[in-house]
């Protein structure tokens, strides 16, 4: 906890490598990705509140935590700003994900007015894996036992089909997409958002309209990377397989490790890295 | 309104462009950017209550809004929702930036508990105006007459500073940068994250308890897009120049105009688009 990077193991894929070599397992570096706590108000024992959750990469936290209110307008200056501290958790081990600020005298409290509140989600913990126990709490289908198998050149294929379909990148170069595939790589649906969460939501709204949940022996890939909050989306939605053309954060591994959901990262060309349950990647 | 992508006009800037064409006036394709609110409760007048604000790209916002109930875990099928509709707003003109779903008997409303909320960030209004005149309200700096100019040669060559100085980048291939750079284009603090608006946070948290605020005279870089948010927060700071490696929304170019903040986007080996208040970057 608390480190920018962490290690996880990886079969990295290159379909391209020698006879033998096509599929190594080797250790990899990835974004680090914990939920921090904002609690904001008066001095005196129990008188701050969550204000925020944000799901971030561990170090600097005061700066985040500071840098949050002083841009969402809820501070002017340092002057405000009475202390701020990082504070354990209540886990063991500690975690160090919630920051304590405690308001300068007559600065005014930030309204608990629901409408006004900076939760990001629900399913935000006070550390990775409080908020992977509370998405496993909600999540109403099983993908662990999806018997889907995709193989690694389908898969390789499929990024240049989603951009090919992405009317509105095409124009603008900054939209990012969500598909839903299935295992023989047909795509069954494709929606595109300024926002990944989005996109993915508008694919899994589409087909829960379409009375089609659970998504299994369905792959959803999405353009930019593999977050917590990606992998949660897939999960309760019985996707089995999420690929991501960037980087996924080890908590996104966390959790799908924990699913027994197949999560692919940096699908890129002919080589791909599989970050968990790999027997789904026929190589 | 209710439009994936929408125009802007742009001035492209090609420092290796035949003299004469170095800087060129042309119209744009953005992707839009609009906060759409979902609401949520029973069947009868007046009773459904805000549950979220995400911005998103309009289109498919059903899909949206009942994806996002079914993946945070409110709905478990299509049979809990009894009707789901888009609202025109209480503005003229009509935006259809709101969802109304009415749940079906028996589907337990969603928790009012704060700590429960989805409001991504309290600068969400109904529509894009109301968002500005949002933040327009609680921004204390202005960052419209700042003087500060720079030339397009110094902007040019920050992005490969950014990702040199991108220790957590190089190990993993994903982390996003927030760069704070002088008019010369000397590095002041950088900082990486795995969500941008963290980064940006962090690098403004730093500058608040430096005691650098309003940051006058500086130009933030961001690894990735510029949207609303990120453009809301720079000038929170009192920064005025916002520049992106990628794409810009609808939105943020719409803040920055507002603003009198200059922003650049696809700021890419000699080229950039330079979307608001020109100004500030001298060919």
């Amino acid at each position: 906890m608390g480190r920018a990077t962490d290690r996880r193991e990886v079969h990295r894929i290159d379909l391209d490598a020698p006879p033998g070599r096509t599929a190594v397992r080797r250790p990899d570096s990835l974004s680090a990705e914990e939920p921090l706590e904002i609690r904001v108000g008066p001095a005196g024992p129990n008188r701050r509140r969550p204000l925020a959750v944000t799901m971030r990469t561990p170090g600097d936290d005061l700066d985040l935590a500071i840098g949050f209110l002083l841009t969402e307008g809820l501070i002017r200056s340092a002057d405000d700003v009475h202390t701020a501290q990082l504070c354990a958790g209540t886990e063991t081990p500690n975690t160090y994900n919630v920051v304590d600020v405690v308001l300068s005298p007559g600065v005014p409290e930030p309204a608990t007015d629901p409408a006004r509140n900076f939760y990001t989600t629900s399913s935000c913990g006070v550390c990775g894996k409080a908020s992977i126990d509370a998405v496993r709490t909600r999540s109403v289908f099983a993908v662990a036992d999806d018997p889907l198998t995709v193989p690694a050149a389908v898969l390789a294929e499929l990024p240049d089909r989603l951009r090919a379909a992405q009317r509105g990148f095409a124009r603008t170069g900054g939209l990012h997409a969500a598909g839903l595939f299935t295992a023989g790589g047909d795509q069954v649906v494709l929606r595109e958002d300024v926002g990944r969460h989005n996109a993915v939501d508008k694919v899994i709204g589409w087909a829960v309209r379409e009375r089609r949940l659970p998504l299994a022996g369905h792959l959803l890939l999405v353009s930019g990377r593999a977050s917590f909050e990606l992998t949660q989306k897939a999960w309760m939605a019985g996707i089995p397989l999420l690929a991501a053309v960037s980087a996924p954060s080890t908590l996104a591994v966390d959790l799908a490790d924990e699913a027994g959901l197949t999560l692919v990262g940096f699908l890129r060309g002919r080589t791909m890295n599989v970050y968990t349950h790999p027997r789904r990647v026929e190589v």
